[in-house]
């Protein structure tokens, strides 16, 4: 295998051009399998070098996707891949390929399998640990219409962590017909694994399987003869200690009822094709255990797994960014402020789910390994389990990006808001996150949280903001939900920093005629706003409402008392947001005031820039500038 | 053992009017365990019998809760009840004996843990599977602030097929502190177990344990030598089939890093003590577990599980209910319409997660036994399995009760939403449930649901439009939830029944003054409020909203154009609920007319009566008769 970044020389994509549709692969020689998924390779490192996009996992699955093309017709057999960024080498060869000039981009194609780019992709994931669940589904469905095709879904050993995915698997584990899972197993989630499962995987991998079968079943049996009486506890301890030297790979599996054949090797094509081969011909739920390298054939990726799971564009050469960051974005102030909490409060403690990096907790890790907690990809244990440290007396602020964290909304309402446990939720990825389009969105959060009783949701205009309501939250010890986007942190307004009180708005700018209350992201859209509209002869009050609950019903009577408009802006839905709330509040109080909300339709988002996006949906400030001119002129008496 | 219902005397009770507080219990005789234990059931089963509430499980456990409340110190060391309704021996040896007359009454003793009610309840419980997690994390809380108490989460056989619990234990095996986990297995969660983890147990409790080991590994070294080269796989599969004679009691939780002590007999205090003991001197997760039977100790109850999972009041001679039903329920009615239209359309298929008796499916799953599936407790991967289904072309139903639905929030705008699938969602115990309070009120889900994209929700004011809004829900091949409530189905209007017609609602009366926007149950209420309101001379139209997603816009407007006051009536919290939206569309087309949203507060409401409790939250007729006549007399110009 080449190695990007230690040799340049470059192909001539002869194999990777020769397959247009899906099936084509079948055309070439095996003897060229390697020379094709070196090509694909390179295809992959150079588009993903200009565009960015998940570059490590897909590296990974190149041999892996080939053998399950190789051994499926498609569009007839169904493949659905687990979380769904790892399918770019699938999209290659079911004629994608032209497509990766407008991966991720406005208009062009998803990072993820869509039913609308192709029916070779059945079912769309982009959530972890849903594969299994779908996958068992659609075989349901084949044998109910007395169908034949074959039902393939990939999960990874991250996914595996995942709660749904077991339920998942026992269920599949009752099946009478076939359903094929492939564990893409390369001991990595997103950053590192964790838990029980991720040793046992690590147990089967390094045992070289059954074959030390012989050696050590001598030393059991000398050892452990079992005996009765009262003694039962200490000989099953010795018992089963000595049982787990003689490891039968996957058992785990076979205890829940489900065929394991592996581990194979994941970038050996013919012996997986082997092996899916066999599985196929098995009548009831059967798993391959498939080892993979993430990052497989480039040197930094190899290297630097997390930074390589989602990356921006970088040069080929050094695996070094195109473009330096140099502003610190809101994940990063959360990281640091979390520190400083951390040594003022030894009660605070930190839990991510499976992100340490994307979240930003990978400092507090190393100065607190004590007090920080990575569950895997398992939000609701996450939620639960901080709501146990919060009745224990612990201060936790769980770290999870706003789409991820819907997975949990029963146990924020049911284990943490009724006790009205102190944990703090940071919400990273609150609002349009761009590339990763529908599933990814950050865009329900407001909504699925104001619903919930005894639940505060804080929202900071700027870098210091973020500061100040970790802060606060940490002082009023109830539950607390604090959302910021992704990307650069604002870094304006550094001068409106009055002190945070519960429920209460911050006036920035005082004047008559239109008064803006805008959340979060929007303050700054607001400024952007007033300037437009002065412009054309309007006035705005900016109000940073700061709290999307409770609303800071004070501060909406007072202006609407003194203006002719109030305009709410929320990067969330309308159904259940911070506008209908103003709305809700001002019709209970009789308020006579005209009021427009601006939020998001009611809509799934693409994916594409956040800036295109927002100005698709007229949430940039000219869009909403006209959204209110336009209701500015439906008001009669507008002064 | 004596049984009740074969054997009459009535004990004196002797022991357990000895224990009137925590650790009451460590004063009584070993010798008198037995008599303990019985006069506890007694107890239980004469108020139950009285007031309902859930007798099975809690009369499985007595011997077990008692096993515990020796071995520990209460409140120091904590237990945690997964589920929480099998807490009721529980209560009784931690001082709330004379509590149980007022056993889930408004105002009265909850049926579940409740830490205002004792300092012995360490977290609240409700939901399944909770448990593991909570307990982890006040091991880690424990251990963080350098303190020593024992924690024991109780979990059942059933819980444990929820995906939560499963993260939980992956992350528990990581352990290096104390955490004893009570894996209360009686073969049966709330009406039958399912799947692969359900098999496993049953193959440790049908192996007499470790026993047979002997026996059966000559067999198995007799047979299963395994060799090398080409049939690696066949070999493989050869070995591990022979491999699973060889059981060694709960190896799939050493897999996991979880030490495993058991199968004990769970009527026998003093084997469990003594394990329990052991269980203590574990330096990391320990498992055990223990074999209950439900209802043990009353005939009725051990002979049909699933009725007396939770009970109303019954005749303890008989087990017979002593009111007998004479009404159909929504769940009577629903459990109807889904064998008429499976037999009409063969795509039809039934989702359940471990309740075939509480959603009705039971004659489904008789009458059509391969369109039925009972998953576990599994809402997860319920939905994402009807999704899948839905994607193979079937018509999945997947019915779950409200407040269980949450779980699966996720799953719904994630995996069925996106991909605009048409499952369809039978929301049972949908609005204010009673008895059961805090963490089962279905009061959330017009709420959760409306933020959802592509998601249509349909609500019925009758039993008749159940059965039409069903068949509606199939005819348009998108996503649909339909939310009805617990207990009798409404049979009034029964001449009411123009079509359902998508996105509009019904007409019942057209008066001038107020327009009474009813939604589902508070239909009949705004029947009756309309009467209320005529004696006081004004005249209420009566429309059945029929959809809260969407909402019918034009039936607004035209309401608005006709009458004083629109007001909407839900029972729901406001917060992203139907009245949210009509004032919603109202502001933005510019509606001039006056609107009152009636609703639920942003507050969880407790156990009692739904009666009592709509009374005292101003939801039924006379308390929004009294909100609509206050609202009117803020308005200055009504007529």
């Amino acid at each position: 295998m080449r190695k990007w970044g230690t040799e340049k020389t470059r192909h001539r994509h002869m194999y990777i051009e020769k397959i247009n549709k899906e099936n084509d692969i079948k055309n070439i020689d095996p003897e060229n399998y390697p020379e094709l998924a070196s090509e694909i390779r390179e295809f992959l490192i150079e588009k993903i070098s200009r565009n960015g996009g998940h570059l490590g996992s897909n590296l990974g699955v190149v041999e892996l996707t080939m053998a399950l093309h190789l051994s499926l017709t498609l569009p007839e057999d169904k493949i659905i891949f687990d979380v769904g960024h790892q399918s770019y080498t699938h999209k290659i060869l079911t004629g994608r390929r032209d497509d990766f000039d407008m991966l991720r981009k406005y208009g062009g194609m998803s990072g993820f399998p869509k039913r609308r780019e192709s029916d070779c992709d059945p079912f769309e994931t982009g959530h972890s640990s849903t594969s299994v669940s779908a996958g068992l589904g659609l075989v349901k469905a084949r044998d109910l219409a007395g169908e034949h095709y074959n039902v393939v879904s990939v999960i990874g050993d991250g996914a595996l962590t995942g709660g749904m995915a077991y339920e998942a698997l026992n269920n599949a584990s009752k099946l009478k017909t076939n359903f094929i899972i492939i564990l893409n197993d390369n001991d990595m989630s997103i950053s590192e694994n964790v838990g029980g499962i991720s040793n046992y995987l690590q147990t089967i991998r390094t045992a070289e399987g059954y074959q030390n079968f012989k050696l050590d079943l001598e030393k059991f049996l000398l050892k452990n003869m079992p005996f009765r009486g009262e003694k039962v506890v200490d000989s099953l301890k010795r018992f089963k200690s000595s049982f787990k030297q003689l490891i039968v790979p996957g058992m785990f599996f076979e205890d829940m009822g489900i065929t394991y054949l592996g581990p194979v090797n994941g970038h050996d094509v013919k012996a997986m094709c082997r092996l899916i081969e066999e599985a196929k011909r098995i009548r009831h739920c059967v798993l391959i255990h498939v080892l993979t390298k993430k990052g497989r054939g480039y040197d930094p990726a190899e290297r630097h797994p997390a930074r390589f799971h989602g990356t921006v564009p970088f040069e080929i050469e050094t695996g070094l960014p195109k473009v330096k960051r140099t502003k610190a974005d809101y994940t990063d102030i959360f990281s640091t402020v979390m520190i400083k909490l951390a040594a003022r409060n030894d009660k605070v403690v930190a839990i991510t789910a499976a992100m340490p990096d994307g979240v930003g907790l990978k400092r507090f890790r190393n100065i607190y390994p004590d007090r920080f907690f990575d569950v895997g990809i398992a939000e609701e244990h996450a939620v639960t389990f901080a709501a146990g440290l919060a009745a224990g007396g612990m201060r936790p602020v769980v770290a999870i990006y706003s789409s991820f964290l819907q997975r949990a909304y029963d146990q924020i309402l049911h284990d943490v808001c009724i006790q009205n446990l102190p944990v703090i939720f940071a919400i990273d990825r609150a609002g349009i996150v761009g590339a990763d389009g529908e599933t990814h969105q950050g865009i329900f959060d407001i909504s699925y949280l104001s619903s919930i009783p005894n639940m505060n949701i804080l929202v900071p205009k700027n870098k210091w903001e973020l500061s100040d309501m970790m802060k606060f939250a940490l002082e009023i010890s109830v539950p607390c939900a604090i959302r910021y986007p992704r990307g650069e942190a604002y870094d304006g307004l550094k001068d409106f920093r009055a002190p945070i009180e519960y429920g209460r708005a911050e006036v920035i700018y005082d004047e008559a005629g239109i008064a803006l209350f805008a959340l979060g992201s929007m303050v700054k859209t607001a400024e952007e706003v007033r300037s437009i509209l002065k412009e054309k002869g309007y006035y705005c009050s900016l109000i940073n409402a700061r709290f999307a609950k409770p609303i800071d019903e004070e501060a909406v009577s007072v202006a609407a008392s003194r203006h002719d408009l109030i305009v709410t802006m929320e990067e969330n839905v309308a159904s259940g947001g911070y506008g209908e709330k103003v709305l809700d509040f001002a019709n209970r109080a009789g308020l006579e005031t005209n009021i427009l909300n601006i939020s998001l339709p009611d809509e799934y988002i693409e994916h594409g820039k956040p800036d295109i996006l927002k100005s698709e949906l007229k949430l940039d400030a000219a869009g909403v500038a006209d959204t209110i001119l336009a209701r500015i002129g439906m008001i009669k008496q507008f002064h």
